[in-house]
């Protein structure tokens, strides 16, 4: 990888040809336009002009992806050409900032009238970014560390109602979660500060539980509490975790932008649970946005710890194939490390784990279920037992119907959710 | 308008009724599941629960727009309805919050497989947003008395070579600019705090021309410099400017996230003016991402005072027909007030201004022109000057043709660029 330049990879769609398309979106993102300007000299151009470095033809198509593109003048029947494109920006147009990195590999490219299709598909960045943003701070050797979760998945879920439940029953419901030996739990995205449940008392309240539920499993179960609000509210809330014994917070990173999770990420004292609410607008359109092979990227140089993927099966518009890149994704190491830990949820139980780990060949996941560990027809700690009893079956390659014949939270749980699930 | 509630406004797709896909949105956004939890009592949901306020039905497509929706079982030929579904979201659950308001409007609804299209189209917000966030600190008013530029348009350019001309060659620049009686320059978005021009020399260089020129003109060039980056550098920034004497500072807005926006307004001094660049890829796919029309209120309550909406016809994408009722959002009052200046920009020169106010009726907007000032056979001066000619005949009523044979700037204007640009 260079040192001195940033490699973008888009997926685009134009009625011109790929190399003019790719020559419209170098000078867009760089130097400027077509029209030489008095100042644009050639060695000017030869030191900053984003270069086009690979370009990769593939499917014709008859009609446009995205409305709006503009055809060359004076054709007959238009083919719109679908093509790979890698342009390099030399780091010394915008040095190394995540904010200005948006700009400039994204920036107004999705405007452009010759494109009918443009996605970000992948980044390659220059150690200078790693010198400037340290990443994850705890990944899933500090994760396992602090939930004290070893050679497993860490089991989670999220707190049913997601809104609207009193402290003074939400307090005892999280109790009865840690104590029937649940690894983890997160917020519900949709509430962070709500009037009904003020932070921190909120805090105070699941703490208090969680704390008490230690003393008697002698494990304390991480809380990723959500502290998505304004830039002083995140860091007085961080505040407020830590100060309480939390040992996990949580932002939804695309309703904060990645400097608001990297500004977190400077006094960060707990790992960084990131939920990636939105994530659809960015990338439900094949042809447009980005993939979430660059956007992992993006939130690992900010300092997530933890990104949600979706889990295989899921109620989300995702395929598998998607969720399973996904799962890759984060555990292949980015810039020397950079470690961060997938997490799977929607729609997830115990029978989850087999197709799981047969794609992804590890356990250094976070596991969410809801109804497949509360509605377990055996109770909650039944629910977990089923979940890790799932994955053990997985990882030591037993198919989970044999291994079920000596495992019966793990047979009940084939019985209630594995017509429904499969 | 409801003080209790936020009411979203969307355009869907769906296999199913839009009356069902209409309760799977309003339960994903808040108190859960169409499955009954243990806590979900009739008084939680009437409480939390998301309601349905308005459906109306649209056109029907017989191929989805988005991909990956799972349509209902064992039906025959697949219908996709499009319709309008307006859904009021109880301020009781997450509070006036910028980021938690996203999470909860948009949030995951662009990932339900119910849905083959879903746009945020606009929002309506109660007054406690208004109490939490003071909005738009300069707006047209205070622009106008900080460049001195009453009852036309506020002119301006963007230097170019936008990437990479020396600090030497780029300040002479600006004065010449400036003498020739320009009102307003801006950063390019793709240019803050390169290594090959620092930021702070950067804008020493800069703010030197300006009061020289100033000096001579007797008016001070508002320079937007862009002060996207880290959290901590933008205040940084943001302070070097005013130091300096600077009177305007620019942020990438999608580069940032609104809460570091909103952050940055609680301390500036100068006006926001908001470049939209990564735009296109919230809003060029018609039935995903997000409309104009919610993206300048949640811009506005974020604190910009300037806000990109492109020109008449430019070179990008949008539609004319999409440019002014841009313009004519950000000229409408939100919360009472919060008054934006839209920015009208590419491609734009003397005769954009006559179709301009024909759709808008004001010249409350900053019109930047690049080649159209900077390419003027006259020089800059005259480039400026044809702007402005151009906005005094449309705002009088008298067609160009006419009010060019008295203004030969115009004139000219007409001759070099009328060909290419009508």
């Amino acid at each position: 990888m260079s040192q001195h330049r940033v490699i973008a990879s888009y997926l685009i769609e134009t009625p011109y040809s790929l190399a003019y398309a790719a020559e419209v979106m170098a000078g867009e993102q760089s130097t400027g336009t077509f029209v030489a300007v008095p100042g644009e000299t050639p060695e000017l151009k030869a030191r900053h002009r984003a270069a086009i470095i690979h370009i990769e033809e593939l499917d014709e198509m008859s009609e446009p992806s995205l409305p709006n593109s503009v055809p060359p003048a004076g054709e007959g029947n238009l083919i719109y050409r679908r093509g790979l494109v890698q342009l390099s920006f030399p780091i010394d147009n915008f040095g190394a900032s995540l904010a200005n990195l948006m700009s400039t590999v994204a920036g107004n490219l999705y405007e452009l009238r010759e494109l009918s299709g443009i996605r970000l598909v992948d980044i390659e960045l220059p150690g200078s970014f790693a010198d400037r943003y340290p990443g994850p701070q705890y990944g899933m050797e500090g994760t396992r560390k602090l939930s004290q979760v070893y050679n497993r998945p860490i089991i989670g879920t999220i707190v049913k109602p997601s809104i609207g439940l009193p402290l003074d029953e939400y307090g005892p419901l999280v109790r009865s979660l840690a104590e029937a030996g649940l690894d983890f739990i997160k917020d519900d995205e949709l509430c962070a500060n709500p009037p009904y449940a003020p932070f921190e008392q909120r805090v105070k309240t699941v703490m208090e539980q969680i704390e008490r539920a230690a003393d008697r499993t002698g494990r304390k179960l991480m809380y990723a509490f959500n502290i998505t609000g304004d830039i002083d509210e995140m860091k007085r809330h961080h505040d407020i975790v830590v100060k309480a014994g939390g040992t996990c917070v949580m932002v939804a990173v695309n309703s904060m932008g990645l400097p608001a999770v990297a500004h977190l990420r400077q006094y960060a004292e707990l790992p960084i649970h990131g939920h990636r609410t939105q994530w659809g607008a960015m990338t439900r359109s094949p042809l447009l946005g980005m993939g979430f092979k660059a956007y992992q990227k993006l939130c690992r140089l900010a300092g997530v710890d933890h990104l949600h993927t979706n889990g295989l099966n899921s109620k989300f518009a995702e395929s598998n194939e998607g969720v399973v890149q996904s799962i890759k994704d984060c555990l292949t190491p980015f810039l020397g490390g950079y470690p961060i830990v997938p997490v799977l949820s929607s729609a997830q139980w115990a029978g989850s784990a087999e197709p799981t780990y047969k794609a992804v060949q590890s356990t250094d996941v976070i596991h969410l279920a809801g109804g497949g560990i509360l509605a377990h027809p055996g109770g909650i700690a039944e629910g977990v037992s089923s979940m890790q009893q799932g994955w053990a079956a997985a990882a030591s390659g037993v198919p989970i119907g044999d291994y079920a014949k000596t495992h019966p939270a793990l047979q009940q749980a084939i019985q209630t959710f594995g017509k429904a699930h499969n």
